[in-house]
């Protein structure tokens, strides 16, 4: 702050009307749309009593709740520990990280209920929420979060807050497109979540470009303490990622299934990061970084294909090439992308999750192609592809092309919302720092 | 340690023989009473087979174990990581704060178990326990966890256990008189934990008012890494606090309900907090402090009310109205209870418990009020408030009123608990530090 | 390193060819395997749908699934942060600690669910493998981290990875002869999981014996905030606990008693691990090396008999007795141990896993040779110690004299494979450190 000023190339960082008023009307809009729309679900309704007579439950126990509240509990801590601790890895910038990564977050479940209830769950005028609307509304605002990871600690949070509200609305258009129009299968997001969030957070941070970042190259590593804070980040992503990847699948061997491909994938993955990280290296040694991020990547090489029948041993695969995939960018993209694209990714999303993203939408596509009665039984096969209605005569090949080419509607979507968004946050309006305060917690916060 | 040798105004902090004797003592009593009197309830005794049939079940899944077990761990976690790592903010207090939330923590849930088991799971001379009653004992010993806030770095072990002991008595007899004799609804405890064990660590830190304690000021503030740990806590708290107000609501809807509900008051209240905190500070800054525990009032203010029909927009302005008043409390209230009231809050749990404790009560009194057969259903309002047996003719009106008096005798109950409690904790026995060694591990660890 | 080359005495620590080899080799035996092998369990088939008919099931929360998910989540968190972040309390190997706990873990899983498989879930050829398998392979992979806690700092990842392989294959063969062939309980693995890692790993190092460790004493000690990161191990593991003592329990009353009973006894170990604490110390402090191990040895020594009707005052006993040996342990056994025995045990894992291990064993030993039909019922007396079919004849004490036979059995393969495998680990080509780099990161890791 005060070399700013001796410099005189002072960026105007002060928070003090801006951020109250952006936070505080944002938060009244919420509750005047909340007011108008958002009523609890039949399962969460006090006249549940009698729906439940009518929808022949033998017991509570089939409420919704049951079947999906501990997977959602996994999935917000995720969103809130995962990422949060996961961006701790820089020496200055730990409160930013994780605070901002709440204050986000926090905004965009509110924003997310309301533009995916509209899609999803809008009935008579009213949506209808339950646990499931909480699970999704994560999922909306975990792609915020990897957005978040490119240009992690070179914006103000109102600028965060412009990100989040754009980046809401779009991923529940795209989602929208994926599930409702194309009628893609992507319980875990591999393209809505993954594919979408990173491509759109690297075109952000492209459009962002900052010249003169090498100012603050000191602060941009890490120190002890702050990797072991951010292996807390990676080892809560690394475990309930079962979870993420089940939470939203259908009910009984879908979720089931979910859990063990993504368990399986995470497992082979750790392996070969762990493999190339040290391979990469002249000395041989282990690089922190690697195994704070590419170990993750096998939950997002799954993630639309883990409630199918991908199998133990197609997991074990995928998990394996995506950690080898994922630790190489980290050595050789990463820095490609930053001197001849003008890339400037701090977390290295495109390695943890674009590209991973990219695997999880074909390896979905490959194996839905491949679906066959024999492998998932007759009902098995309608219900887990849902070939109904007017599905009913879709074939696995067709299913194949569809979710290809919802691959192709996630990027164009990220490529044309993220260069939208970033010229919006490119206004000299929301109080960013200057390069050489960039991933200094000191601007934003009181230390 | 030394210092006080040096000038010889030493209080004698020596555990050596005090501390084992009133741990093996207490845990002896424990074995003792636990052995006349505590059995496996039903649900969790072998001959559940037999039972199971007598009570119709069709599966093993309607075993209470699988509607809250999910549900108490994560309260479990909020109780000693949360509570735990939230007050390790202070630079030199990790220990303490961290182990000695442990130890009182550790002995509650066991003095806990008996308190309210003789209370409301007495049969045939036997307390007859099952999951409900951990999650139970668990939230008796949140109480104490909040009392222990207000005197943080201040009180020896010995103290902080002949504080839990006298408390966890004095919330059972608090909660027996609420929930059962004025038939009160508290699911989330906004009252019983919140409002009662806040103004009892209140009273208590008032009685043991050190007029010296500006000697150890420069061991009352955090460091980065300190502030860092803190965040753990924070994070658990507010992520588990929907499992916490929706842990021990009834099956079904209303569990279902109490986790949205408390969802979006979460969400809602950590944007006004994040405003009021940049707002209140002349230079625009965010405040740790107010990110790590304003953010939570929100969990607080909808314990009463999260299981009933609040709604979610209703949760979001009850969250947003407690994001505020926790926030200007922590820059406006504090100094004044200190400077005038001579109540030294140490993690201010004035700001983050008490005021949202008492919005809670009334939040949830006004709610009751204002229930009707057409919002609940016929069989939901009798459900949701138990109007069965005696109570068949309460009214919403009446309920409202008795909600109103629970606050009152949760606050007679703390104020008069916590002068006695304090009075004993004063006696010279107990090996408290001076003044100039608060906030200071060395005095009751190795470091 | 650079004072390696100095002395002359170096060991060769590079890493670049070997450990890529051991991890893409392995890593890709465990795909070959897995898919000639490994297959989902009917209740993580699409075929579910036809299943499900057959087997009668009113609803898919019926499903396998829902009755141990949660608690499988508990269980990994257990192995992957519990005791990664317990080991970080060393000032200088935190990454070590997580990084190759992280490591060894991911492999293990995957060996461990052939392993697992082909003794417990073959069928036609085919390993069927469900939610349960997930838990029973990090149970395995347990005791490999409970073996890693004794030679901390000591080893190259390779020789980790290979200790994990025999490990792995040895606890099968042994849980295998106990549960099968001798039909004994040993529901949280008291015996196959702790009885068994500790004594494995306490023979291993044994072997590794190396005289002038004292050369890296300076990095053998904790500083402040290393403690704290493994206070978050030790409160994960603690709370937890009940989830790994229940999670392969009979649905039902065995799993809810099993949490009831572990909650139980790790309460009362936390106050007797403070006592003596506090007691064997001259200047009457508490330890955090006591604190952050002990109070978990309740856990274990409740492992065999949480499911059993161990009652809840029977729980306090054991976990009181648990804490006070652990304790004494630690103080007196494990510098004992060092000097006379040569057995260099850096987490103290023969207090922590070792002696309450055997408590455990025995504590189970007594409890089923107690059972009768009173106290069980006649159903459950039959169900809790599964007495059918050719084990229609078993009496308790016959039952209680197996479960012996399963102490010393697992006894002595923990020795005989211990000694074997240190034997193996001792070759000079796994690249492990000389003893002044010991307890130090660098030797691995980009620091």
């Amino acid at each position: 702050m005060e070399r700013q000023r001796h410099q005189g190339m002072a960026k105007n960082t002060y928070m003090r009307w801006r951020l109250p008023l952006v936070c505080l009307l944002w938060e009244l809009a919420m509750i005047i749309l909340f007011g108008v729309f958002v009523r609890f679900g039949a399962e969460a309704d006090a006249h549940w009593e009698e729906e439940k007579r009518e929808m022949n439950l033998t017991s509570d126990m089939e409420n919704d709740f049951y079947f999906r509240y501990p997977s959602f509990q996994d999935v917000h801590v995720m969103i809130f520990v995962g990422f949060g601790f996961l961006m701790t890895f820089l020496k200055r910038y730990g409160f930013g990280a994780v605070g901002f990564n709440f204050l986000l977050a926090a905004f965009g479940i509110q924003w997310a209920l309301l533009m995916q209830g509209w899609f999803h769950s809008f009935k008579n005028g009213k949506i209808l929420i339950g646990v499931e609307n909480l699970i999704n509304a994560d999922f909306c605002v975990g792609s915020v979060c990897i957005a978040f990871g490119a240009i992690l600690g070179k914006t103000s949070p109102i600028q965060l807050l412009v990100m989040t509200l754009f980046q809401v609305t779009l991923f529940s258009v795209n989602e929208y497109i994926l599930l409702n129009l194309l009628h893609v299968k992507d319980a875990g997001g591999s393209m809505t979540i993954h594919t979408f969030g990173a491509y759109f957070g690297l075109t952000v941070t492209r459009v962002l470009y900052r010249p003169n970042l090498e100012q603050s190259k000191d602060k941009q590593g890490s120190v002890y303490h702050s990797d072991l804070f951010a292996m807390i980040g990676t080892l809560y992503l690394w475990m309930y990622w079962p979870s993420f990847n089940s939470a939203i699948s259908d009910h009984g061997d879908a979720q089931h299934r979910s859990a063990i491909n993504t368990y399986c994938s995470l497992a082979a993955c750790v392996l070969t990061t762990m493999a190339f990280s040290s391979m990469l290296q002249k000395k041989g040694k282990l690089d922190m970084v690697h195994i704070q991020n590419a170990t993750l990547a096998g939950g997002v090489a799954v993630g639309t294909s883990a409630e199918m029948m991908l199998t133990p041993y197609g997991s074990l695969i995928v998990g394996s090439v995506s950690g080898v995939v994922s630790t190489v960018g980290y050595v050789y993209f990463t820095p490609f992308l930053e001197s001849r694209l003008h890339i400037q990714d701090t977390c290295g999303i495109h390695n943890l999750h674009a590209m991973p993203g990219l695997i999880g939408g074909i390896v979905g596509a490959i194996t839905a192609a491949a679906a066959t009665e024999d492998v998932y039984g007759k009902e098995g096969f309608v219900k887990a592809f849902d070939f109904t209605g007017v599905y009913q005569t879709r074939t696995p090949s067709i299913q194949g092309g569809f979710q290809a080419a919802g691959i192709v509607v996630s990027l164009l979507m990220a490529f044309a919302g993220g260069a939208i968004v970033g010229g919006i946050l490119k206004l000299p309006i929301w109080g960013d720092a200057s390069a050489e305060n960039c991933f200094e917690d000191g601007v934003y916060w009181e230390v």
